[in-house]
């Protein structure tokens, strides 16, 4: 059961002129359920990605950095079950074995072709049964696809990711619409963790490439769910360019309001994943601020979101402050001065002069603990900068969902 | 249930001469448990410690570290149940009262006298506790006191940990004898873990300070449970010349035979620890070999004993070579070529060139990740060095421990 998610009905999700999605049964891995989709890109779309930072990054990320170098994408194929992750040479070859026929399909250059996988790390990527059922997601295609794409991409996901606004830009009305999907081996700099974002506004090339990269920062760079930076990780912003709205040059009109649309989009949807986290039965926002700097900042909001400890405690609901003060002091600030950090469960000062605060009650601490969704703000009292992390407690779920997620 | 250790019987525990130990039931938070102990050392010891590093760390640390600079130390006082951390000003008087009066029962100056806690943090320390149990601390003093101090320093481990060597070097008779205790929040630069080892030789202070830095980076230095590092982590060596053995400078004949004896004495003391890890069911021995540095096989053997996903699947007896590869990748080595890298789990080489190993395979896997210890073992083909990480695997229980630990 997510914390407090749920995916928007189909008719919430605003159709992107020029993007059109469909979904096919290819039996990767598993019968019986929508596991391969495919994205068509209209003509003069542009396109821009982040990838995971894991040195065994996956097949598929390496053929998409290539492919995006190039430019002109028309298409995306993603399949769910097999992540061709860990298959070396022959991983590579059936990624671009992808890519060739879904050009063959589509019309299309192989290199104007994404290809994303996601499942089971080193098992080889079954590409005939891939090439077996394109035909029915290429006739599957339609404008209103998002919901249905939604669910194929999912693989320990309980629930679709999905995202959209309709905004009205300088009298233009832009469309921002996206799907996620994601439960486990989340973390900083990606995850397993899959996130397509679409507008049918024009956004010149270099303008769409600085923009992926901040609104991964804002969203998809805040989330960890167990610290584990998975193979395949991809965050792809597509902008067709068939709408009103056309963002030529920095400093084009509206693209703030434009940004916080993309941004607010790729915040909902990786929250979503972490609210759907594996096991998950809060949602925790880690709000760290008198930091010497961002990174400061989103170092200490990791370390108290990635420890063990602090995750079973708020599975618990147990306000076991120490935990986090233990925490912080982990966080590798060697010159950090603990008589300067207040800590606030919630709207409750519970930690100030490196121990519990004189105002501070257990009574306080488990009223704030309850809630499915809780607060952590951390003042280091060293500096102007601050940085956001969102995880979820950590529970027997967690361990079982892992423990049996092959068998 | 321990994953392959057992509390050595009492009369394996040898005695050291010049060191007396005595328990008592203070009340600190449970009642009908020893929860005191006190150590005696002859006048003319010897004794250095390393801490934790955490910025949080224990006011009984902050008072360790200052006492031991000036050095003529003469009583340890080790209490459990609170851990007199994250308490501020009010904790340093609590621990500075505490030496006082072991002090003044025991006719030393306080700074003669080294404070631990561990347990609860956050909490106050019951100073007048403590006070009262300390007299029945004191008439349970003697020698042999080796196996009820490891019982008394216990606190969610489920075995007493303690180990024993009796070495003759030279034609000298040396006995090295010590105690640990700790079973979750364990990681590099020590653990919410005390470790006490005490030898009859005479060691002089620089090379004891020496040996003890040296004796942790082989021993605790190795072990992680869940990546949490403890706010009172400490690891005391104590050297009391009361036995035939002198040690005076370096280059000391049997010295290396001596350290050798230290050092196993240390290692069985932090291997008990993960085997007794929190909810653990496997021993994983990390062995990183071919690394460009020792810190850098540590942080790959790190990368893999912290990962949730890793010690999950090890829980499952699922060989999941992709999430040790994953591990691999995250360790922050941002030019590691893939193709080079070899993972052997026990005998058999399961992954090389990027991938799945071409002579592997699944039943050979599963064979090798049954057994109640399990040796992984990665090449990383890029250099001369190498580092071991001990770890456990994250089950079910872990989770119930953590979750449950104060209620």
């Amino acid at each position: 059961m997510p914390v407090n998610y749920a995916t928007p009905a189909p008719d919430q999700l605003h159709a992107v002129a020029g993007v059109r999605l469909g979904v096919a049964e290819a039996g990767i891995r598993k019968a019986n359920r929508h596991d391969l989709t495919l994205i068509e890109l209209a003509p003069g779309s542009t396109v821009a990605g982040v990838f995971t930072k894991n040195r065994f990054c996956a097949a598929p990320v390496q053929v998409c950095r290539a492919h995006l170098a190039k430019g002109d994408i028309r298409a995306l194929v993603i399949n769910t079950g097999i992540a061709n992750a860990g298959t070396g040479e022959e991983g590579l070859a059936a990624a671009n074995a992808t890519c060739a026929t879904v050009a063959m399909r589509m019309d299309v250059r192989a290199e104007q072709v994404l290809p994303f996988s996601t499942g089971v790390i080193m098992e080889p990527l079954p590409v005939e049964r891939i090439k077996a059922g394109l035909p029915a997601a290429r006739t599957a295609l339609k404008a209103d696809g998002w919901y249905d794409a939604a669910h194929a991409i999912m693989t320990t996901d309980t629930v679709a990711k999905a995202a959209s606004r309709r905004v009205s830009i300088g009298g233009k009305t832009v469309t921002v619409t996206g799907i996620s999907k994601g439960a486990g081996m989340i973390k900083p700099n990606m995850a397993t963790m899959l996130g397509f974002v679409a507008t049918d506004a024009f956004v010149a090339q270099p303008m769409l490439e600085r923009l992926v990269k901040e609104a991964a920062d804002e969203s998809f760079n805040c989330v960890t769910v167990d610290g584990d930076t998975s193979t395949n990780d991809s965050f792809v912003f597509m902008a067709t360019g068939q709408g009103e709205a056309r963002f030529d040059a920095v400093g084009a009109p509206g693209w703030d309001e434009f940004k916080a649309a993309v941004v607010a989009v790729a915040q909902e949807l990786a929250q979503a994943i972490v609210r759907d986290g594996e096991g998950a039965t809060k949602f925790i926002e880690i709000a760290v601020e008198g930091a010497r700097s961002h990174d400061e900042a989103k170092a200490v909001g990791y370390a108290i979101g990635h420890s063990p400890l602090v995750k079973t405690a708020f599975f618990a609901s147990d306000p076991n402050l120490g935990r986090i003060l233990g925490a912080i002091g982990n966080a590798g600030i060697a010159d950090l001065d603990v008589a300067k950090v207040k800590l606030w469960l919630g709207d409750v000062l519970v930690s100030e002069n490196g121990g519990r605060a004189a105002s501070y009650n257990e009574a306080d601490g488990a009223r704030v603990m309850k809630p499915a969704e809780i607060v952590v703000r951390v003042d280091l009292g060293r500096g102007g900068h601050a940085g956001k992390v969102w995880t979820c407690d950590f529970s027997y779920d967690y361990v079982k969902i892992n423990a049996d997620y092959r068998s």
